[in-house]
């Protein structure tokens, strides 16, 4: 098996969320013996939707393998607003809680952005919160979304030093598109956003030498779309049906349509296998840097 | 004297932020008549910069005559850092005042992060607060920056619906750039966001449908960087030598070459006459914003 982050072309997202849950780890053993700290991930889950009960899962285990407490809290699915919130306050005061998310989508009866704004940004793991997604804006340190991070480590380690180049997000949302852009902005990519209002999708995305497809659209970004050489980070996740693997039987694509692109493409994350493996190893880091500037810890300057 | 805010194809900031301030005005003796309310704008001014004296002077003069309070207030150019921010704290705290800004920028000793992480950010006049910036960025209500604020709107009244347009924004401060980005993604424009990193700046401006210049260097933008039929707004205001007008004389001058420029666009905005009139009429009309929210007052929709 290869030790290098990109597998030939392929960007390996095994192999890169693999180092960094173990540069994690390590980060956690350090703070436990030199400062008697051990962070905490706290998960919140209103009701049971079963790929948010998956999800849920899998950011336990890899608390508990990295070596952090990992807390889990259950609300019904008919919890009232003010419950949910009376839990996030309760978290925003719990010293053994570093970092904590409540799992989108919540029920109906639940404002999203009135739990965004309800959890103190220096916990906010997600990096929701709209004083964290501006301090990001400015420069300052804030919490940052897992997933565009891992897409910028993904894009750094496939393309180097990305100063200069042209970076084209395809996507806007406050989730992914938003942050990513910043992210290649502040790593002094020129960056373009486009979404569904955007005219010429085909010749923007050419223009790219990374390009980010965070829509939703099952191979929605061609072959031709993609500059010879260019860096491809696929974000989406959509589940299409799969015949081929028997009657009703689905699989997972991305955004991009990956043998199409794998020929002009410089490298490329695949999906399943790609980005969507960051998301939870980005998790993991960002709790280590809340529960270090909590603590007026130093972090080492490449965590 | 024409009264469309084109005049021809130069985009009159003189016409635009006129008509503005009588809008604001209107709404001021309104909230007067209907809320017994009278907005309150404060600024606070360290030292005696000779350039924030003329600005700060004119911002007092134009609140007065939009029909609100103006509040001044003047530290010696040797205060601490926590002089500034009991200030600050002070003014949070006035409820006559609804808006307010510190002058930069501010003498050495004091940092202006603090003083912008002090400011409450409803009363944020200037939108700097990361908050507000994370609220704009995330699609939120907003305390918006002035300046990038009078660039949208002069855009809007050149282009009328800018949905699906391309903008390329040059510079990415968080003064200007990043704001203007912000604004224009919210028009639904597809956005790209040059800087002095960028390669090839000719090439990137040409596909302007929407080019604004925010770099502050003098006549950087040459009539070829210019798509024909684009709207150009340009933001810089550089002093330059102007040997024509006598020995040691200067005159201002944009960050587009103006001459080149106006042959090649649709519209565009001098310097002076532009965008720099619009920002103290865009400083009134959030003063007016920011009572409003604080006091549960609706304002029309198109204000
Ligand atoms: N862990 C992970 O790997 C991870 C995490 C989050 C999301 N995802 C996946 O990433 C994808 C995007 O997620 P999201 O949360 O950002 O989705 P979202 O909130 O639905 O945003 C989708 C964005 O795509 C744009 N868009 C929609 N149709 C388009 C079209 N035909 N052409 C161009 N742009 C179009 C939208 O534009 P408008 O703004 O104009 O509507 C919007 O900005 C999804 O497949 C999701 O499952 C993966
Ligand atoms: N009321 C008004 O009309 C008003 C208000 C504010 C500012 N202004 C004027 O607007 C201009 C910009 O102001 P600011 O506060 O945004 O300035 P700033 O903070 O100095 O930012 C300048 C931006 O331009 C970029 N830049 C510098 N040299 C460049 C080059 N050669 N090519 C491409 N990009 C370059 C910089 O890129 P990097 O980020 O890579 O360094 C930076 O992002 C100034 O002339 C200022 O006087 C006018």
């Amino acid at each position: 098996m290869s030790t290098s982050p990109s597998n030939g072309k392929i960007i390996d997202g095994k192999i890169i969320a693999t180092a960094l849950k173990a540069r994690v780890a390590a980060e956690v053993a350090r703070l436990k013996a030199e400062h008697g700290l051990t962070p905490g991930l706290a998960v919140v889950l209103v009701g049971n939707d079963p790929a948010s009960e998956v999800y849920v899962r899998n950011k336990g285990i890899a608390t508990v393998e990295a070596g952090m407490n990992s807390f889990e809290y259950r609300l019904p699915g008919t919890a009232s607003q003010d419950e949910v919130l009376a839990k996030v306050r309760e978290l925003n005061a719990d010293p053994a809680v570093h970092g904590f998310l409540v799992q989108f989508p919540v029920p109906d009866q639940i404002s999203q952005q009135a739990v965004i704004d309800a959890i103190d940004p220096n916990k906010d793991a997600d990096g929701l919160h709209p004083l964290n997604a501006g301090r990001l804006a400015s420069g300052l340190p804030a919490m940052v979304p897992a997933t565009p991070e891992g897409c910028v480590i993904m894009a750094k380690l496939a393309g180097g030093d990305l100063s200069g180049k042209h970076a084209v997000v395809i996507g806007r949302s406050n989730l992914v598109g938003k942050p990513v852009a910043q992210l290649l902005l502040k790593e002094n990519c020129t960056v373009t956003i486009a979404h569904s209002r955007s005219h010429d999708l085909p010749g923007l995305a050419r223009q790219a030498d990374i390009l980010v497809a965070a829509v939703g659209r099952p191979n929605m970004v061609r072959g031709d779309w993609v500059k010879p050489g260019a860096i491809v980070i696929d974000v989406g996740i959509n589940r299409v049906p799969a015949p081929e693997k028997g009657e009703g039987k689905t699989r997972l694509v991305g955004d991009v349509a990956f043998d199409e692109a794998v020929k002009v493409a410089g490298a490329i994350t695949p999906v399943p296998g790609g980005v969507g493996l960051m998301t939870v190893a980005c998790l993991m880091r960002n709790t280590v840097i809340a529960a270090c500037r909590q603590n007026g810890i130093a972090l080492p300057k490449d965590f």
